[in-house]
């Protein structure tokens, strides 16, 4: 049924409005979005995505951010903000008192009590020094309820270790693999599960790891099959998609 | 319980030795693969991975080539390669006679009947050139079992194209977009879609294109959520990721 | 108003449908396109750019060109394609025999006859070897209904010779700089003109001029004010961007 | 007529010196401009350009920047620079105290009051970090005379937020696509318009987005037709060049 | 023998436990190291490399460090740490009183004493400048237990400096050549010697040297043989590398 | 003197109309070229320079190649082009029968005869493979009148093939010095002389030579004084370069 | 002591020539060398390096080709060329009738008889399409007296068949480890070993590899210890290297 | 002579010592230097290039900064250091009092009263704020005894400056050319001279400048001729080579 149709059945009476208006609503432009001026709130995403809109603080101005927070706080009962400062934690904490901040992965959040986590993630890294990127991917999943564990420090250099975990890798339905200088762990993890792996080049490292290129071209080329990569330091991302993989398994595994 | 135990047990009767061996085959030092002296087929993939190993084609050998299509197809009663050339058709073809060549997407392959394609995966192209990647995405998940839906030339230079398909983009367990030049498309169904996107930068494109460099880069900087990203012009890694993820959804679903 | 007020004004019989029609229309998923399979035609963007499609030619199959071209004559009444080969051009002059191939831009075109040229785009080259870059703009410009004047072999390393042509690159809309090696020319006539410079470089050249990169980067970096740069060797951009200046400027003048 | 000709005449009584000295003035060479020995003031630009010079503050020395911009303001009085410190403005503040600086824009200027701004040019930015380069357009446009519409936070991952102001975009003789991350902005907006887009690329994002180079990337390879690109970051030349088309938009009109 | 062999033999009593255990230890899964939760110490090093774990530094935080430090230096009686920052130092201090930092070095360590030092390697540097990176180089090789000459500010553009010391060099089991800017040292003494010279580019220049990028393309291209290259400022690797070769060629020379 | 009062004094007859032409004719646009529709061939240049017009031939289309080598034929007696192919020089016999072609430097040429060669320019190779670039400098030189030492094969990894030419290299009023691969030969030689050193890279090299990128980067970054560098197989830049400082050098003897 | 006081005692009769001879015989520039105009072939490497010169083919011309081969058999007995083609094999042929030459590796060569191959080095793979390379190593080391173990096609994604071969690693005295796309097999081995390992990135790869780059940086990063790396393709380097390793660890053994 | 010759003529008395060490001390390992352990001062600089050294201060540590200086001061009586910081100047004035430092172009230098200035060497700027680089251009010209013409401010968006000033262009030796941005300055200047061209790339500029590598490129890549370039921001480079040319010319006129 074209617009017209619809139209001549709804001046017919044949259909009422109710129903038009379901199929002309499918109207990309007219979906909804919180107008603040300077930022436009996707307040359809978690319509579209099943998640609400996350704050990207990094870059927003003092003036902006208290106001971004407060706003998605009032929509959700919850917010969620990546790449904070301390000092945007403060200007935050103005606004919403028991917001927490973390200074490892530098996350900035208020979340709802009681979620379940539901489903398995592996969050694994290179080193110490990627703690940061992996913390930011496993809090990222548990904030949209997903179950992490977490495998810090398994490097390629000393191959045992994570050869020690192999049978906690394969049981979860999604890898994220956390490398900065080489970042080969990707490439080894995969060859040994058959879900897929989210490779994460970091920025650690030094000389020609170029703040983080080195790592992502080894991932991006990685011989082993199941990879896939997203940016340099992007454990947001990672947690993002590892998320959407884990609730397609297990809402798969519990609607029928 | 660690070695000496476990052989403690096998010494006193206590364990038996098929029991212990299955603990003790855990070693990955001990795993099979098939040795050509030229090759070492990885003859446990299927056993870790669920999928058997796929020949990559281009770069072998004219020798080497014919042997190792011949030695998978006899264990597995199937075959698939990927970036075959003609030349290479015509030598494996003196082996397997009803093997089968596509010129668009260089996949060489003898595949059994009658398989089931289960569950949903969407693979887009920005443009027609982009095809021969899309179809290598596309028949890869087909050999593991999957559903393709496809949907070419939605370049976000008209919008409607792709906002005209939204619901069955939507409507996919994982989404494939395919984009060289700037490779915007991965971005624009980011946002339409609440599962995976895999993103798969192209070779086409001419200038500062850079052989699929500029599109790489815009789908790793992708601002939209859920977006991963596969090498350039890498269609096979991203319908094998893509069967992942379609085969997590879908064997949740029966298995409960 | 939004959909269901226009709905409900429909069922009251308070707007007529062919009104509620024009409102609801402008769902940008509801534009239409000419589905070829594995391609799909926008014929809606005369609509909405005000000029037919173009056809990019390189990388199209040759089984995919000639029904392209077949069909886009048939929906214009003229047709044109960059970036052809000469074996596309013989696949569609058997399709549509009186189409005309320029050797050097690479342009494939049947023009419909008596077509009036407006306003004036200047089109400038460094040297004899980015020639084949400015016919391919100053053709699109000119099949797009543009008057263009071709000024060659103007380069810096003997600045009398566009000094000398002052007057004339002054008097444009428009101009169109195409320069390979170090690309200095845009700069310079940046510093002469009043109107916009689109600057085009080219991959003439060789060592590190990296195929253009160089040129492209002087552009872009340019000192001079009003300069926009194009794509590497995208004498097909600047054209059609120059047409839009000049539509502009001359639309202006005789519109009002 | 060349020189020796003009000179007979001038001497025989048959041209007049004025008439002469119009003809010999197209002597580049000749031109003005105001020595201060670290700087050569190109007081000619207005002549050439139909714009005075303006001051690009980044690196200026401390003993330099006050006295470029009083020497500025004596000749045009008004004065406008980009890319200014704050310890700039207190400099500069002490020869014109009335100037005014903007921290979000960097921009510092004294402009003459009641100026007429005509025709329409659109600035949009993809998200809210973007705005500082936005708003370095939009004020260099208006600043010579241009009407403008600012449209922020429409960035692809919510495409719903830019059709919904489609008619708005449509509208401008030009629009501005400001944009960090992949800068997939501007192909979607060239998709929709019909008038030329100058596309900036925003250093927002981080990773692989190089500080820009990736979204300078997306831009130059757009696929959509009609687009420009200007330098990383370059508010200013976007808004020089959006100022010239919304001139030659304008005055073709008034003119006629 | 596999896995099922050894064991029926353990089960018929016809091999030992301990014999049992020794064949199937070699599984790299069962591999020994320190779970501290935020890393995994790999104890099981010395056993593989002959040399004890030595602590990366740069980006382990604050909490972390001294945990490191205190643990391995209970494991070993000593302790080795690069990249280290004063900060670091006074952290570490605290648990290991007597551990000692060098600023140009960066290194941080307690050394056991009375450690012989053998054989001969050279360190050699092309300025002053690089003086911190070719420490590190030697305090490691040094730590390891090898016997270091250093010759320092021997760069080509005087070339008769390294010439005046061929015979040190020559006389050396290895050469570790430490340059920036263009990094031609190591091509030059690689041309004067017969035993390895591993090439160490480093960040010392400006402009075009790309933070180490050039020196490390001139010594990756080198026209001499016997060159091998490290990561930019990496003096660690360099000494580590020239220990490995020192020890093969001294054990060699004492266990005959 | 302004150009109002040149014409007053022309008027008033106090100056005559040679000595009013001679000020003004420093008009840098009246200066002469030759228009041939596709090219400017640039008349003036022996003028300014003191050195006719070259051919770059690479990228000359046919038609116009032969063109423009009899014109400056006609113009000079003599001519000559670089990066020529041997079909150009098939086509450029047909008009000039006795112009010579060697394919070593791609340099095809009509000398006059009986040209005196004066001063002392010495070519250096780091290789063989450079030798074809070192033509093109050298015979450039020999062409523009100067004498050339060809040096060839004197590469680093061999330092003492180039000490024994010491005195040869030292006498020269400079040296130019050609080399792929790490390209490190110049910045020795720049350490043994005091004329000016003109470092050409040359693509010779693989992998990570990236096409004469790295030499390029180890001559621009040399730690010698006293040496310029040109594009990577600029052979010609160099020569051209070298005359000029040559001529510099003799020129100042022989007038004095 | 110095020259004059050397030139004091032979006057003075208290040393004789010879022992002078001795001493001022160091002189660089007066080491011995083949002129042969085009070449200056370095017959004094064997006494500095232990071995002769071999001859890198890629780029000779072919007049120069044969010429080089014939001189140096007469010189050595034997010759060895990397990097020929089959058309150099067949000019070298002619002069050298019974010289072999191979394919894959490229290697053109005739050695002398009855050589003995001392020590071990270990030459991996990760794929089978790097053989080409590996064979380049592998020949070099045994041409210069090394015996070789050859492990091919070990590749992480089936990181069990490069464990399963642990042993035999462990027990070389250097190893060499050759690996396209990723490249990261070097890491892997590099955590295994005791001795050092050359890492040989291939160009083995496509898109994001660029050639090899990837499989470089990868290399260069490695967070492994003792791993050093050669250009791109640089089979040679590699076994030389491994060669002077290998001969230092043997010959000390012998030599005791 | 070879050097058993020599020695035989002494021995037997046809030849003195002092003629003997003439001829043996074109040993270049001979050539004198000053130890001083982290440095080797190379005062035979002088000798072989006919200016003393220079320090390059930059990365120099605190300990060694001062003793530099002064041990080059005592030996020259004069002492001329670049990249100095404003720290740098307080602890050599300290060990030279009236040492005088330059804030502008960093130049801390006790230069020799009364020296000659000769020849012309003219410094030009695209812009005020390459005024830095340009200056210590001239400054290490003028320090080495050239006459230095200052042209600032003369870039390509204002053609008419650098024409302004053509004659005195003309006039010099040798022409630096200084710029940032785009670089396209030394492109004008080589069309307009005869002499040669010293391009210096800066590091202004933002965005895709990339810290003056495309200016770098501009420079590399003119398509001028007599132009060669420097690294990025390196003034006493272009300053070192121009005097060289400079006193070539100067010397050949006074020395007839």
């Amino acid at each position: 049924m074209d617009v017209r149709e619809i139209l001549e059945e709804v001046k017919k009476g044949t259909m009422d409005t109710a129903a038009a208006e379901e199929l002309l609503r499918a109207n990309p432009a007219s979906r909804s979005y919180e107008e603040m001026g300077y930022a436009k709130l996707d307040t359809d995403r978690r319509e579209r995505s099943g998640f609400a809109e996350v704050v990207y603080c990094q870059g927003k101005s003092d003036k902006f951010i208290a106001d971004i927070f407060q706003k998605l706080y009032e929509l959700d009962g919850e917010v969620f903000g990546t790449r904070a400062s301390s000092h945007q934690y403060e200007l935050v904490k103005e606004r919403i008192p028991d917001i927490s901040y973390d200074p490892v992965s530098h996350i900035l959040k208020k979340e709802k009590e009681g979620k379940k986590r539901i489903g398995c993630v592996a969050v694994c890294t290179g080193g110490t020094a990627d703690i940061s990127v992996a913390e930011e991917a496993a809090q990222t999943a548990e904030y949209f309820g997903t179950h992490v564990e977490r495998i810090y420090d398994v490097g390629v250099s000393g191959i045992h270790r994570i050869l020690s975990k192999e049978t906690l890798v394969r049981s979860a339905n999604c890898v994220v693999a956390v490398a900065g200088m080489e970042g080969a762990l990707a490439s080894v993890i995969g060859g040994l599960v058959k879900n897929p792996v989210i490779a994460v080049p970091t920025s650690v490292g030094y000389g020609a790891s170029f703040h983080g290129l080195s790592a992502l071209l080894t991932m991006i080329n990685s011989c082993a099959n199941g990879i896939v990569t997203v940016n340099i330091d992007n454990g947001f991302g990672a947690g993002y998609v590892a998320t959407q993989i884990n609730r397609l398994a297990e809402r798969g595994k519990s609607s029928e």
